[in-house]
C-alpha cells in the first residue's frame, strides 16, 4: 500500500479541480461493483473464520460456514450478525483487543483509540498500519465527495483523544492537501474568532455543535452566512442528514453541510458521506458494505426505501474487522441515480438514530430524530432542546422542553405582556402541531428562555429519562 | 522531499535496531557539519532579506546585510536577534501570519497552530508542506535518539489543539513506525489504567505532569517501576533536564526520561532532545542552529560551559523562518564527546528556564529552576510546590511552599505528635539547607499537606508573584 497520488479523475468541477477522488471506482456500474464486493466478502469470511476465534465460535454456533456464501443474497440471509454487546464481552474475556482480531506483532498496530462504555471501561480499537493507510485514502475520497479541495482551510472542532472521530478528518485533509487547523475543543468564541481571522473555509464538528455555534455567533454579532466557511463536515452523532437539521445548519452558516457517518467499531473507515448535491449520504459500499435489514431479523433484507436496521461489513480491514456488525441504528436506502455521477447507493436522511432510543408512548413508536425534525421545522426555536420521559401513573409520558431563539427573545422583550404571551403561545402551538404530524400523538412543549439548558459542545444528550429503573 | 525510508545506520543497538536514525548525519565531524551549517545560514539570510519585509526592515535598521556573514563567528557577532515581542507586533500589523513569512498560495500551508498570548490574541503559526514534512523527519530522528523504536507503544498525554507540542510526538512516532495511542488530556487515573492495560512502553507529557502522575499512581497502588513504560518523552516546559527533576521522574517511573526541547516559534522543529546516555540534550545544530550568548548582548558569544541566553536559527524552514530568535531562555553548552556517538553539542541540563523568570532577592539572582533543583534533591517532598514572591516593606521576599510526599504523610501519621513534629522540622531544615547551597540566600520553606496545592496536569505554574503591580 503506497501513499495516494492524489485524485484520479478526468472530469472537472466548477472550481477547476478533478470532480472525483477516484472516478473509475466511484462511477462504476453497480453490477460490476457488486461482483468486487462479493469477492471481498468471500475473502473476509474465509479470513475471519480461519484466523479469528470470535468469528469461528459465533459461526460454528449458528451452523454457518463461509462456503455457504455464493451471492450477496446469501451473505444477507445466511451470515449471523454481531453486536456491540458481543464485542464488549469478547474483549473482557480476551484482553486487550478481543479475539476478533489476530495477534499483532510489535509495531504492526499504527493506532489505538477507544470509546468510553457506560461501564467506565473503554472498548479498545486497534488499527493496523495497512488499515490506517487504507482508511486515510477512504477519508480523502469521502471528503472530496463532500466538496473539500486542496485550496480549503479545514478547522476542526472535534476533540482529539480517545475518541476516534477528529483523527479521520486530519487524515483526509492531509491527504487531499488542504490546510489543516486542528483546533479541537476550545471556547466557542475562540472557534468563531479564528474562523474569521484565518478565513477558514471548512468547519468540522458534530451537527449539534454546529447548531450551537449559530447562537454564539448571533450573540457575538458575527454574520456567518457572509463569512468564509463554505463547507461543513459534520459527524460523531446521528442527525446531520435530517432534512430540518441540515437546513438549519446550512442556512445558519451559509454553507453546504455533509454528514460523515460512521461508528467507532467501523472507524477509521467511514461508512457514508453527505453528497454536495444534497441528496443524502453516499455509501462507499466497496469499502464498507452496508445493508438495511428487518429490525427483528437481521437475515431478512428490508426493501429499498423502507426503514430498517443498518448492518456494516469491512471489506478490507484486517485488524478487528467487523463482518455484519449491527450497531442498532435505523435508516432507509435509495438506489436512485445521484446527479453527482457517483453510482453508490444513498441514505436520503443519513443514519436516523439508534433503534434503542425508540420510545413507546401510548402505543406509538417515537424516535428522538423525529422529534428533532419536527422541532427544527418550526421557526423561532434556538439550538437546544430536550425530551423528558416520565412515568405518570402507569403510563410513560413525553414532554419536549425547547429554548426559543435569541430573535424570539428580542421580539418578546420588545412587546407588551399580552403580545409577548401571544408570541409564546403561537410558538408552542406550532411546535405541538408539527410534533403531532410527525409522531402521531400529542406531545406537550414547554418553552424555555435561551441559555436555560446546558450548551452542547460535543455530542448532544437530548433524551432525559426520568422513569424509575427496574 | 519524499517520505523517509526509515533509519539509515549500520551500527545496531542492544535491541537489534539500527543505533541511529541517520548515522552519517548524526556522527559527522563537527568541522564538516559547521561548513554545511554556514552554507544554510547564508542561504537563509539571503532568502529572508530578499523575501520577508520583517527581516529586511530589521536588518536595514541595524545596518546589517547578509553579505557580511562569511563565517559562523560573523553570524553570531553581526546578525541582530529577533524577539517574541517583535513577532507579536509584526503579526498585529501584518495579519494573519506576519511579514516574517512570504505570501502563501492556496494549499501551500499544511498546518496552522497557535499559542495563546497574555493579551488573549493567539500568535499564529503557519507551517508549509515542505516544512511539515521535514519537521516530521527531525522528530523521528530525535525520538530515535531518545530511544523510541518501532516496537514501542507511545501513549501521549499532551493536549491536541491550538498547542503545537503533542502533534510532533504524533509525527515522530508515526514515522518511526511505533504504535501511537494519542489519548491526550484526560483523567490521570485513566492515563495510568490504560498504560497498564495496553502495556504502553513510552509516555509523553510535560515533566510536571509525569511527576504528578507519580503521586496518583501511589494513591492507586500502581507500582510504576515494575510497569511497562521504559522511556518518557517530556517537554512543553523547561525543567525536564534539571538533574534532580530528571532523577525523580526516572526513579519514580523506572524509565529513561528524554527532554524534548523547543518553543512554539521554532516548532514543529525540535531544538534539542535528551540523549539515552543521560548526558543532557543534543542540539541538532544542522537543523536548528543554536547559540549561547551574553544575556545583555546577543552579539557576544558565551564561552562553552558558561551560562547565557539561547538563540535559535531555522536552517531549512521556509514558512515563518526564525533567524537568530532569542526566546529569553537560559542555558549552557557542552561540546565534550557523548558516549552515544553523536557529535552534536549538548545542553547538559537542557533549557534552564526563562531569563524573565529570574528573581532578584536581596541582591541574589535566583532562578525558579534552581529552587526546583534544590527541592528535588531532598527526599520526602511530593510533586507540587510553589514559590511565593512578596513585598515585605521595601524588600522582595521569597517563600517556598512545598507539599510533603504520601510516604512522609504516612510516617508522620504513624508516629506520636513529638516525633511527627521532628519529622517535619528535619524535612524543612534539609530543604532550607539545600536552597541556601543552591541560591546563596536563606529561603524559608513552608510544609503543606499532600493535596493542598492545585494538581499540575499540563504546564506547571510555580511562581506566584504577590508583589503590587506598578
Amino acid at each position: 500500500m503506497s501513499n495516494s497520488a492524489g485524485p484520479r479523475s478526468t472530469a472537472r468541477d466548477e472550481r477547476g479541480f478533478p470532480r472525483f477522488w477516484d472516478e473509475e471506482r466511484e462511477t462504476l456500474d453497480p453490477a460490476k461493483r457488486d461482483q468486487h464486493i462479493l469477492e471481498r466478502i468471500q475473502h473476509q469470511l474465509r479470513y475471519v473464520y480461519a484466523e479469528l476465534p470470535f468469528y469461528r465460535r459465533h459461526y460454528d454456533a449458528h451452523g454457518f460456514h463461509p462456503d455457504q456464501v455464493r451471492s450477496l443474497e446469501d451473505f444477507t440471509t445466511k451470515v449471523p450478525v454481531i453486536t456491540k454487546q458481543m464485542l464488549v464481552a469478547d474483549q473482557r474475556e480476551n484482553p486487550v483487543f478481543g479475539s476478533y482480531t489476530r495477534t499483532f506483532r510489535h509495531g504492526e498496530i499504527a493506532r489505538i483509540h477507544g470509546s468510553s462504555g457506560t461501564s467506565g471501561v473503554p472498548t479498545m480499537y486497534a488499527v493496523s498500519r495497512n488499515d490506517w493507510e487504507r482508511a486515510g485514502e477512504a477519508h480523502a475520497m469521502a471528503q472530496w465527495c463532500a466538496g473539500i479541495r486542496p485550496d480549503d482551510l479545514v478547522q476542526v472542532g472535534f476533540p482529539f483523544g480517545l475518541f476516534f472521530g477528529g483523527w479521520g478528518v486530519v487524515q483526509g485533509a492531509e491527504r487531499i492537501g488542504a490546510t489543516l487547523f486542528p483546533l479541537g475543543v476550545t471556547d466557542s468564541e475562540r472557534h468563531l474568532e479564528l474562523i474569521e481571522r484565518l478565513g477558514s473555509t471548512v468547519f468540522s464538528a458534530t451537527p449539534s455543535y454546529c447548531i450551537h455555534l449559530l447562537s454564539v455567533a448571533q450573540r457575538m454579532g458575527i454574520d456567518l452566512p457572509r463569512g468564509t466557511v463554505r463547507h461543513l463536515l459534520v459527524g460523531g452523532e446521528p442527525g446531520g442528514s435530517l432534512p430540518g437539521t441540515r437546513q438549519i445548519i446550512e442556512e445558519g452558516w451559509g454553507a453546504i453541510s455533509a454528514d460523515a457517518g460512521s461508528t467507532s467499531e467501523m472507524y477509521p473507515f467511514q461508512t457514508s458521506i453527505g453528497c454536495e448535491a444534497g441528496t443524502g449520504t453516499h455509501l462507499y459500499t466497496d469499502e464498507v458494505f452496508t445493508e438495511v435489514v428487518d429490525a427483528d431479523d437481521a437475515n431478512t433484507p428490508t426493501p429499498v426505501g423502507e426503514r430498517g436496521a443498518i448492518v456494516y461489513t469491512h471489506l478490507w480491514r484486517e485488524s478487528q474487522p467487523m463482518i455484519r456488525f449491527a450497531p442498532g441504528d435505523e435508516t432507509y436506502l435509495s438506489t436512485a441515480p445521484c446527479p453527482c455521477g457517483r453510482t453508490y447507493p444513498r441514505l436520503p436522511e443519513g443514519v436516523l438514530g439508534r433503534l434503542d432510543d425508540m420510545l413507546v408512548i401510548r402505543g406509538a413508536n417515537i424516535f428522538p430524530s423525529g422529534i428533532e425534525t419536527a422541532l427544527r421545522s418550526v421557526e423561532g426555536f434556538g439550538p437546544e432542546f430536550r425530551i423528558l420521559v416520565r412515568k405518570v401513573g402507569a403510563l410513560d409520558e413525553l414532554t419536549v422542553q425547547a429554548e426559543y431563539s435569541g430573535d424570539t427573545a428580542a421580539r418578546v422583550q420588545g412587546s407588551g405582556p399580552e403580545e409577548a404571551e401571544r408570541h409564546r403561545d403561537t410558538l408552542v402551538s406550532r411546535a405541538e402541531e408539527a410534533l403531532k404530524r410527525m409522531v402521531g400523538i400529542r406531545v406537550p412543549v414547554q418553552l424555555l428562555e435561551p441559555g436555560t439548558l446546558p450548551e452542547t459542545t460535543f455530542k448532544a444528550r437530548r433524551v432525559v429519562d426520568e422513569r424509575p429503573r427496574h
